[in-house]
């Protein structure tokens, strides 16, 4: 997609594109400022808005979070699920799943992910559909390490446990990764992958041969 | 310290006991509702004190959100840092610090710990304070991780990321852990312990010989 000149005269972008662009800044700016305290206003500012143009995209700032968390996880199911869910061995498929899912955070930040726990401000329609979304992909990766447990490849330990372990590994990226820091991406992402599926298999597979050596 | 019997009259406990008491409600409250749509009158209704009442502990809402933030790192200083800041070989310390970590959010439950990570809530000067302790923590694991590193011991990752894969490991039992869930806190602590000292070392020791059959 072509970058776009910046406007404040009406946009004339796809309303689809321009969606995703409001996404991003207010995820930004409710993980600074807080949900609560992040006004629409502050927003429509942000993109360049009125405030009444804005609500040509976005239905309220209960609906914007949960657009938000939609748009979270259709990159989840458009970047993760989709492009490994076919792959046979559970190891490769967790390893890509890791690679994958770490990778995004790492490449677009962080701030959609965190949103994806304010569940509190979202009505009850809106949170079982989140929460059910999120569930599905956490089976999808609690099914590759039962997968491995049953092939004996897992460390002795709760398949269940293992999951959340992982997630807990990938969501925490968003919080401490700053793409301005000391350490390079790919560093992180290396290294990420191999402390993730390390954490919980007994002995990996070498997927890379490549060597770097350790920043301090 | 014995436990108290619930009443609506002046309270008659020890200041502090009673601030650590309307720490744990708040924070409980905050976790569930959001910071910013809690409010001290929420709060004092939970503990059972007028807001005046209240008011005599608290100084106002962010400076709850400091106080309980001040109790978290008081709770990683005593239980977590002093009793492991003296272990000599770094791989038993690490074996120690997760466990006293990680035990410590099963036991207590994860609201103070979630809580922790609202840091656009404070005062700069607030701000400053917890992100200082937070690093000090930080490091003491991560030096803990860099001698292992020059013992060989380490696997080949840079140490930061390995150390901020094992908070995120850590802080997300906060997120996921229930409870009164299927999964008995034991073998919670036995399998996440494994799993975290696992992502980081090559071959650790088996601190504990026993056996147990993995709840699937």
């Amino acid at each position: 997609m072509p970058r776009q000149a910046k406007a404040k005269v009406t946009p004339i972008w796809r309303k689809e594109a321009r969606a995703d662009h409001i996404y991003r800044v207010a995820a930004e700016i409710m993980c600074r400022k807080g949900y609560e305290a992040t006004s629409m206003n502050d927003i429509a500012d942000a993109v360049g808005l009125t405030k009444a143009g804005m609500y040509h995209y976005i239905q309220g700032k209960e609906h914007l979070l949960f657009e938000i968390m939609s748009f979270a996880m259709d990159m989840v199911d458009e970047n993760v699920i989709a492009p490994t869910r076919d792959i046979e061995d559970p190891e490769e498929r967790l390893r890509a799943l890791v690679q994958r899912h770490a990778g995004r955070i790492l490449e677009v930040g962080g701030e959609v992910t965190i949103l994806l726990e304010e569940m509190w401000a979202l009505t009850p329609a809106h949170r079982r559909i989140i929460r059910g979304r999120k569930r599905e992909y956490f089976e999808m990766v609690r099914q590759t390490l039962q997968q491995l447990a049953s092939a004996g490849k897992l460390r002795q330990v709760d398949p269940s446990v293992a999951t959340f372990s992982l997630f807990g590994m990938i969501n925490w990226i968003s919080r401490w990764y700053r793409r301005d820091g000391k350490i390079p991406k790919e560093v992180v992402l290396k290294d990420f992958t191999e402390l993730a599926v390390c954490s919980v298999l007994k002995t990996p597979s070498i997927s890379s041969g490549k060597k770097y050596r350790a920043l301090s």
